[in-house]
């Protein structure tokens, strides 16, 4: 099974966009047990279009390709393609009855409601570009369009249905993923370096803090995965023990501690400004457990809503371990939270000094009996500065709720 | 002149992550008036790597091969190289001192030190593995190292650098930028196909409730593109007048309209859970205007810290024009800033009622005398949902400050 992804796009060619379309794809694909063997990405010039679908459909069982289907005017796939497999375009009633009906006056209704002749259509339920699919040669060429949330929809409600219809694997691809947190990629490489084999693919992604591991095989159906992928699993787990854990983000696992915990979170902000809350709130669900964060990006602020001393502020200054655990208790104070964080930084690029320069970061993490309190050095730029500041805070979250312990190094 | 990025990596290729390597080394082309012509993602395997540089090398005056140089166990591409080449890897001694002097006993420092013989070579100036070019035929391929923050860096320090010296161009590219808030995408397409000429390139992308324009051209120089660019762009200008900012995102934008005008901002959150705030922060500097928000997820938090009535949310509920009113209002007097955003909606997927379906955000912009009040409705999952209300908020806000107009519909 070969399979290829075409992305037609000047906005992703000139940098302007980055291809999250052709993740998301790859991702639920991969869960269904296929793998993208290569991705294009070309402009959407008529003789780039037919030159590369033509050269990837000698190669491909399964072609997709995304984007260049809507109204707007630099949208022409659908002619290109109608010319190099010479089918012809016509209208499809269906599809021009359900788009009157839903979009009334738009001026470019009979366009969006033409097709290649006998091709299977997808539905579109958000937009108005319907995806459709060329079947030739034992081979299908699927058209998406371009718009994240038409995309998404459509390949998950209607298009990957299609594909496992169409090409049942005789060997699919499985994958367990697993999560090491406050721990040098260095050491884990050299561990995990052994353990890799003909069959299993080991992959290791350091990600601000976190190091996600994937242990990959192919296989018959599950249980012949499993029994190839678990003793690799297990020795890592059992070399890297309260540093693991094995949903897919912190954010995910944190969500799963704390409802199954019964426990409350708040957060005390300065530097990270917003992006330890948005880490939890992106998760559906989360306000069961999470009940606010105070950004104090202002002293003001820190003063006056979060009660740290004007003196511990002129003293030891907005970034030291004083102010944070004063921002700690202040939370703990306004929310009554089982646990709280709280972080005050310099993200930079300004405001570095000799004493604290750019990517110091005081964390304080817990309630007031039971708290952790540390000064780190990251590496970095303002944004990667807060990413690290963010993991690491959750990291040492997790161990505590999940092993009882704090940070050591 | 023709560039192809080749990207090498299962975890872009399975869809665990983006490929934002590709859009940064891409946009930073454009602004330097390179146009890359195709992307190109495969897998670290052997043929695979050797054949399509082999094949892209045909095509093209430049490669950039991103990914595959670091020391974990699935990074070939340097011996894959040399042997499709036919060069030899030799042990760089400057690159030795320097690797030893910095990480000491790493492990792998020998293999780090290794280079194709009489490749020109680019510092990595924050990891190990450092990029090299090898010339032949009047072109050249560049290889870099995967990890975003290396790349980054490397790139625009020595790699562009290295470009602009090799290929001058005759014609580069040149493209000004515009936003439209607020209108419709349809609105915008309609009154833009015309103008689109031979010599003209019209790019319309819909953002989330902005609509970003790019006008683009070829040109000797930029006063002969501002020639070409600047007619089309005045066009477009005084259609959407009160509608438009050149900045290249909304914080940006308001970055600017708040240093000029020496205001301070601050927010009440409860769906949005930091997006806004993470938005605005992510600029560096923005602690000079920016002040701090409350995320008040927990209506206790509402109450307690905005001071919003405990009758308002049991006769209106937290997601109400009565509730933003009184989240705005207890912002303003927390922190007595010029401007204040509240925002209180249903992200879902959870939570959506027949009255208050999910989607449903309530938006008040302003101060105590002079403020906008409003109920949106928008479509997607819950992080759409988030981001068309901050997007719609901060452009109501720039919108004020810069014409002294809120929304009307």
């Amino acid at each position: 099974m070969h399979i290829e992804i075409i992305t037609i796009g000047d906005e992703i060619l000139n940098g302007k966009t980055l291809n999250t379309n052709f993740t998301y794809i790859a991702n639920l694909l991969k869960k269904n047990g296929y793998i993208v063997n290569q991705g294009l990405t070309i402009s959407d010039g008529k003789k780039e279009i037919e030159t590369h679908i033509k050269e990837s459909f000698e190669r491909s069982n399964l072609i997709i390709v995304t984007g260049g289907l809507g109204p707007t005017i630099d949208d022409n796939t659908k002619k290109y393609v109608s010319q190099l497999f010479d089918i012809e375009l016509e209208i499809n009633e269906d599809v021009l009855k359900f788009l009157k009906e839903k979009f009334k006056n738009l001026s470019s209704i009979e366009d969006q409601s033409t097709y290649p002749k006998s091709s299977i259509l997808l539905k579109n339920e958000i937009g108005s570009a319907f995806g459709f699919i060329i079947e030739k040669n034992n081979k299908s060429i699927m058209f998406l369009p371009g718009v994240p949330e038409e995309l998404t929809n459509m390949f998950e409600k209607h298009a990957m249905e299609y594909i496992k219809k169409t090409f049942v694997l005789e060997k699919k691809f499985f994958q367990k993923k697993m999560n090491i947190i406050l721990k040098e990629e260095v050491e884990i490489n050299d561990f995990l370096k052994p353990l890799s084999t003909k069959d299993i693919i080991l992959g290791i992604y350091p990600n601000h803090e976190i190091v996600n591991i994937t242990i990959s095989t192919y296989a018959k159906n599950e249980s012949e995965a499993n029994l190839k992928i678990d003793p690799i699993k297990k020795i890592i787990e059992e070399k890297f023990k309260s540093y693991t854990f094995e949903n897919s983000s912190m954010e995910a696992e944190i969500h799963k501690l704390f409802l199954d915990g019964n426990k409350t979170l708040s957060f005390a902000e300065s530097c990270s400004g917003g992006a330890l809350s948005c880490k939890i709130t992106a998760v559906a669900g989360s306000s069961k457990y999470f009940l606010g964060s105070f950004i104090t990006y202002s002293n003001e602020l820190k003063k006056n809503i979060l009660k740290v001393k004007a003196s511990t502020l002129n003293e030891f200054g907005a970034v030291s371990l004083q102010t944070v655990k004063e921002m700690l208790f202040g939370c703990i104070d306004l929310t009554n939270s089982s646990y709280s964080i709280a972080i005050s930084g310099v993200a930079g690029p300004a405001g570095g000094t000799k004493d604290k320069p750019v990517g110091t970061v005081c964390i304080a993490i817990g309630d007031k009996k039971d708290f952790f309190l540390k000064e780190f050095h990251f590496q970095g730029n303002r944004n990667v500065i807060v990413k690290r500041a963010v993991s690491t805070a959750l990291g040492i979250l997790i161990r505590k709720i999940k092993f009882n312990k704090y940070y050591e190094l």
